[in-house]
């Protein structure tokens, strides 16, 4: 007998109804009274686990009571509908086959566990409500990622993990290295002989896509990437991983205005393909994990997302009478209590913050034509703070370079990147999302590691 | 007046007959006679080129017509049908305003450069005929995979980039340190103290993200991972990088049969979508690259892929009267002589070669009842070889234990993998597919590093 998925029959229950059915999957609660026995069995394909019952008239009654939790179990029944009960059906067993045991010493009983326990059984957390839910949806928001940039014309590209410069300049890199480190060979002059490396010179793992991404704006207009970034930051934070999914479009002939109504079309398209394609995992989010959470949501999948500049923020702030851990001024790097406080107090809505002083944001932002300002915009959010970054890219050849130089930075490092400033130079922007930070921000997890199948944390890369 | 892309004025040429259009992009081609002159322009959306047309009667004419390859050029002016001409139309210029300069030292002259030249160049390459079909395929192959699986239930996952453990067994790794390798702490018996680094241990690039998702499989069935993977062989070949992506599903419940199932219809799926959605750049491949392409995807995609066992095939081979440079036996590993002979030679379309010598096989791979051989299966495709490698995972405890013990490993690296055989084993089976050289495939360009934006490979790890 073919089986069939627990989804299957959740999408088409009355198309089953009555019916006898074959499911295979894992025991997650069995109890019993004397004359009938339920398990409820959740077999992969669905958040939502299946109820079966069974009589005493079942010759393995009494071994079929006593199931460990996980055990793998093959059901042959009838499939009943329940409009009664919380489900909307059950399964009348006919047989019951263990397929796999378990052991009694498994390490996820049916209980309440802390998160910090559960992240020490990384292997097996996925089985429970929590992250069966969180990895649903991680996987569901990537699909919508890459289809809201399919269906725009944007080509997909993947940048190098390996970079042979640490010209990015986004964050402390690690080393990769295939030199022996009991050993490390060393020029006559006393340095690191990278010469011997495996590529030849000094590589690292990469902080950000976006210089790459930019040589492929130039060729295909829009672009984008989704892969791992790294950051060797000692950060202990819940908020920092030191791996992790970073979202990075480019696009040619394109304003600053471009990118922003990019990213806030990105946003929204995420939110509303969960709510539709989730709708289960995301109930789950708003009862128990984060109970303001659709309110939340939809007030980002439904508001036009404001936007001001960097100096009006500043003058809100100032003028706003609130007291600041940090106080406001002019020049200084907003934090995330004003950026909080912007988005939440003052608009409660997304925001884009535009134009910040160039002297506290990269060397390759567009100077504006006040010569003080550079063409940037963070999107802040409410309940988050800041969640993408972006920025129209400084195009023209004599300006970028004066910027590197200000900055302290080698020209010779960025020769290709100055190059498409040579040929054919054209008005660009782009920008970073982070993907673990729409995902927490998507479920109502608070802690990074948590949406992370197998997070890496300074101290931390077990499994 | 809004920006129309050439993508467009292809797609839906009939509705811009006639009509004022401004369009953006990039000057390929120049060329002029007396009283006219032809630019061809691309703006990035469409791998065709759009002719531009003007008059001398430009008050720019003369500039127009010096212009170099890869001046930023707007142009303004009418969509005229030409359906007596090579291109469907072409647009006649009102007026053309240069929007960002080049240089006419350009690297990318109008002419054939060799692919060892062009990769020189990564940064500008994209901008040629055949790195931008390849790279649009690239983006569409993706889309591809994981439309495949979404359609197909699957969950996406991503496994650790960084891995803490070296016990994937799959080849040689790249360290990951933040160590001062200037001065490496050592314990006091002399190792390298990586309780001081990053993680507190030894990390590496991971070589297979297998591993970690059978863990999701069992927890949600069908997942895949599609992500960067690294090798640090010193192979400087055509087919080898330090760098690539893979695609490894893996299925619960599931056995060697729905394996080749599911692998065999993820490639006939990817052949087919690029072939309707790229038909521009499939046919530049095919005229340009590889005259045979068409033939030998449309073989594949339209055949049922044959299936025998690693016995038969050697006894095929024994008996085929050919001489190998490697003589044929039991128990030897099939090399590429062997696997384009069958799949060539005898089969002519697409095998899975079954049930191989555990001796050659990895540890995690189901043996069978005979107790010599495994339930592994690689796909071999013609002109190629190897392009999937496979296999039923052992679930059975004690067997996998055994085979850990066989082949000199540490089970105490594997506790986790080893518990899920302990908490409701079950059957389960998964593969992978290198993303290039199922590129390689598609696009028929014959090294890796030409279906890689950025390379990465012994010795080289540019830009």
């Amino acid at each position: 007998m073919e089986l069939t998925l627990i989804k299957q029959l959740y999408r088409e229950t009355e198309k089953f109804a009555d019916k006898n059915v074959k499911i295979s999957g894992w025991v997650r609660t069995v109890r019993d009274s004397k004359t009938f026995g339920f398990i409820e069995v959740n077999d992969g394909s669905f958040f939502k686990n299946v109820q079966i019952v069974f009589e005493d008239s079942l010759e393995n009654f009494k071994e079929m009571t006593r199931l460990p939790i996980s055990t793998t179990l093959a059901v042959e029944g009838t499939v009943v509908l329940t409009p009664e009960s919380k489900q909307p059906f059950e399964i009348k067993a006919t047989k019951l086959t263990v397929e796999g045991t378990s052991s009694s010493d498994y390490p996820l009983q049916k209980k309440r566990h802390t998160l910090e326990y559960l992240r020490t059984i990384a292997h097996l957390r996925p089985r429970s409500n929590t992250f069966s839910a969180v990895f649903r949806v991680r996987s569901l928001a990537a699909y919508a990622v890459h289809k809201f940039f399919n269906e725009n014309g944007f080509v997909y590209v993947n940048t190098p993990i390996i970079t042979g410069s640490d010209c990015e300049g986004a964050g402390e890199m690690f080393r990769i290295t295939t030199l022996d480190m009991h050993n490390v060979p060393k020029t006559e002059e006393g340095n690191i002989d990278f010469s011997q490396d495996f590529f030849g010179r000094e590589t690292n793992l990469t902080v950000s896509g976006q210089l790459s991404a930019e040589t492929l704006a130039l060729a295909f207009r829009n672009v984008y990437t989704f892969g791992p970034t790294f950051r060797a930051e000692n950060s202990n934070t819940a908020r920092h991983a030191a791996e992790f999914w970073m979202i990075e479009p480019e696009m040619a002939f394109a304003e600053l205005k471009d990118y922003m109504d990019v990213a806030e079309a990105l946003v929204k398209y995420i939110i509303k393909y969960v709510r539709e394609n989730a709708p289960e995992e995301m109930e789950f989010f708003n009862s128990f994990v984060d109970k303001g959470l659709f309110t939340r949501l939809d007030n980002v999948a439904n508001s036009d997302f404001g936007r001001i500049t960097y100096t009006e923020a500043v003058d809100i702030l100032q003028k706003s009478g609130h007291e600041f851990q940090y106080p406001v001024e002019w020049g200084i790097d907003l934090q995330t209590e004003h950026e909080r406080y912007l988005t939440e107090k003052v608009f409660n809505k997304p925001i884009f913050v535009t134009d910040y002083p160039k002297d506290i944001k990269a060397f390759y932002m567009r100077v504006n034509e006040d010569g003080k300002t550079v063409a940037a915009a963070d999107l802040l959010v409410p309940g988050v703070g800041e969640i993408v970054g972006g920025s129209q890219r400084e195009e023209r050849l004599d300006v970028l370079e004066k910027r590197i130089e200000e900055m302290g930075l080698n020209k010779k490092d960025y020769w290709w990147y100055l190059e498409l400033r040579k040929y054919g130079e054209t008005k660009h922007s782009g920008f970073g999302l982070g993907f673990e930070r729409i995902l927490m921000y998507l479920t109502g997890m608070s802690n990074i590691r948590d949406v992370i199948p197998f997070p890496r944390t300074t101290g931390s890369a077990e499994f």
